[in-house]
């Protein structure tokens, strides 16, 4: 159950183990960047995660009898265009997870850092699973908030549903202690279904921000369908700070040919209230990956974003920041992704 | 024998291996600090090392015949609840131990980043390993300086005694490189007896301060005998600076209660000379562990910190640093210890 | 075939595999810088890499079937005196090689970070391999300028001729993105011929500097002839920035005497027009290791250069920044080295 992957139990096998494992990707890209005047940037460059993503993984897990294991996972994204690892050199080594593990058939406890549920419920919604320049989370705004919730959270305590609880369902309960820090303070939960062919999930996220102002608050809801021939996928996400609120929403498609897997992804937001109210963008784009082995694959993306009035979202690269203020972004690669 | 564990004749197995090995341990915590006048501040945290450290190890070793061998050790510390490691972004990745190693049955020899023998001695006859909020290290000062031969010297030559040498004596005699560094100068060494159920060290350590200024000396004995019921362990530290000096010293007691550990710690300090003299401190705490299986366990701990005078010793945490100036800090932490 | 080396398909065997390797070395070690006028400044130190180099190595491989096969290689420095790692704080983790590959029998594509074809031509016909005081590195300047690519380029692209191209011919092209950065854009190759005991390649570079400035050009010459008894080595490295340009040529020889190795170098620099124009410099040493295993090694350095007019090369350690302009460096470490 893919919804639920940050807990141990879907992470991985049942037995003890102790394994070093990731997925490696790079790819030749190139982004043209254009803002409302028309004024044009265009950067190529190797960059990583375009389709499969690029994170090494410590893991380790045992059991302890009577259906009770303890493990941990230490994850950290890694940057093979230039050597780079986790968010070095100002943020954390694993900046993706670093948690312990307690669970039985009751469920599961995880301490650390932890993916939020908030964001679960996007990332195993959007057929590109968020990767490279065909991600969803490129239209998804912090609304000009600094919250550490949009990804993963530190310090938190987390509480997963067993997998296949009552027939299907899954869940994640997460809450952070802030330490003295603003921006960290986080509640928030997904519970699903997933039963065969479907997968319909729904997720809730409060995040206090700084001392004096409002809350971030994001909801939602994303589903897939699996006919076998073709996959849909999609999601809705609202989320409020204050007066400003931003609703996106993303329907997706997936098939394979042979080996080969076509994936179409179309999502749209618009921001409501605030400094930014009544701008909006859409993403448009098409992934194709040609699998080599049941790990391996090459695989192209082409994407675009377009911007009307003041929203400048644009292809996630960090190398073209050239202004798409009501203009577009626009960008294609090619690579390749291993697992191991 | 734990005592030279920094040598890897007693770190691990006498045969040829390859291992990534570690010890995660996190816990929920709460922290409350009081200074004289009676003000409070009280934090929450999740934090790492609580029980049992929080480290990962990479170790190898090859034997070269003749009762000759070699190998290295590569150890860090990790920052479990937000994904640091290390000493990063500042200091090195491995902060504990980075070391190759040479040895027969004459003794081994290491160079590299090597625990202080001084700081052995503490750590292997404190109930608590240095561990956590009830870690023995809180009430030792460095007297004001900055002296890095605390815990671990960098840029050093170690010589051990081999495992058991003349029916039970072991010994670690280390010395610096300063490579033209204030503070890093150090020449220091431990002795002791270890069988059956007792266990007898003494150290003692020279630092190098600043030009101009006196040496930073540390001399301290620790022993331990276990009853089998209960085991009694305790240390007795002074260190000097110039005029300054302080006095610690703790006495313990463990006993299995089951699968349970129960484990007793008080220690009192106190300054004479210098701009502390006569102002002292004491700590007392218990944790209490049940192991899930022979490395993995939960635990609990209590501890508080009395401060007079110009004392203003403090629970081990970042998060809470309120005053603590001659009054107190009190803790208590639940949490999940794995090694592996 | 060496001279490859950073081909996966040279670095490794040809099955499946996932490997955590390395090579450690610690040496201590004494460098006496002596200027012109005669002032002199002696450092002792611990120094990694004296003889084998340091260095940690993750690689995969998986073969695709047909002759086709992917993998992995990351490759990052370690400082096992201090505990640091890679270019930390300030660079990359990995800090060597970050790179997926893709093979055939028509060659191997490598995206990410690789080493430049200009410096392997050098360091495989270099007999210290450019490790320690005896490295031959310490001659060769940058010309003022600060090209990223006199040991490894990020954001390359890479083709690499399969081993034992036409019955020995070995080949390497590379060309980088700048993304936007000065002194990234490198275009190089390497092509050489390596058969039974005789081994020559050649090899080019082109790297942008900064706007407005001419290009850095490196053009050299490497090879080396195993007779049994003794084996010579040797290269010639000529570099130029605009008007400034430098001749480096290297002579070596190697030999065993039972289970030990030793190794002669002879280098010298000279600079012709710039600032520097006139200024030369030589370097000579030897280093002798007793192999204690295949993988396991004491050795032992002596290393000395020379300088005339302006030149101001010294030994390769950050301990020692005194002035060598005109003047001399001087050194001599004695170490352990293990592969694992």
């Amino acid at each position: 159950n893919l919804s639920s992957a940050q807990s141990l139990a879907a992470f991985g096998p049942s037995g003890d183990y102790l394994r070093f494992s990731g997925l490696l990707d790079l790819g030749v890209g190139r982004v043209i960047n254009k803002s409302a005047a028309g004024v044009k940037a265009t950067v190529s460059e190797l960059h990583q995660a375009g389709s499969g993503g690029s994170v090494l993984d410590w893991v380790g897990r045992e059991n302890l009898g009577g259906g009770m294991y303890t493990g941990f996972l230490l994850e950290t994204s890694i940057q093979t265009d230039t050597g780079g690892i986790g968010s070095l050199p100002t943020g954390p080594y694993f900046n993706r997870t670093s948690a312990v593990y307690l669970g039985n058939n009751w469920g599961e406890l995880a301490l650390g850092q932890v993916r939020t549920p908030t964001y679960s419920n996007i990332v195993f919604h959007d057929p590109m699973f968020n990767n490279g320049y065909n991600g969803s989370m490129k239209l998804i705004s912090p609304l000009g908030t600094r919250v550490n919730s949009l990804y993963q959270n530190i310090n938190s305590i987390n509480y997963f549903l067993p997998p296949g609880a009552g027939g299907g369902f899954y869940g994640h309960v997460q809450a952070t202690f802030p330490e003295g820090q603003p921006n960290q303070k986080y509640f928030g939960w997904n519970f699903g279904y997933a039963k065969g062919p479907m997968d319909i999930g729904v997720a809730r996220g409060t995040t206090e921000t700084t001392p004096g102002n409002p809350d971030y608050v994001m909801t939602n809801v994303g589903g897939s369908y699996d006919f076998g021939i073709l996959k849909l996928i999609g999601f809705y996400v609202n989320s409020k700070y204050g007066d400003a609120s931003q609703n996106v929403y993303l329907a997706g498609v997936t098939f394979p040919i042979g080996v080969n897997q076509i994936k179409l992804s179309y999502s749209r937001g618009r921001y409501s209230g605030g400094a930014l109210g009544g701008a909006s963008a859409n993403a448009a784009g098409v992934q194709v990956i040609h699998f080599l082995s049941k790990r391996v694959g090459i695989y192209g993306n082409f994407a675009r974003v377009n911007n009307s009035g003041k929203a400048a979202f644009r292809l996630p690269t960090p190398q073209n920041t050239a202004s798409t203020l009501g203009g577009s972004s626009t960008g294609f690669d090619a690579g390749l992704r291993l697992a191991f």
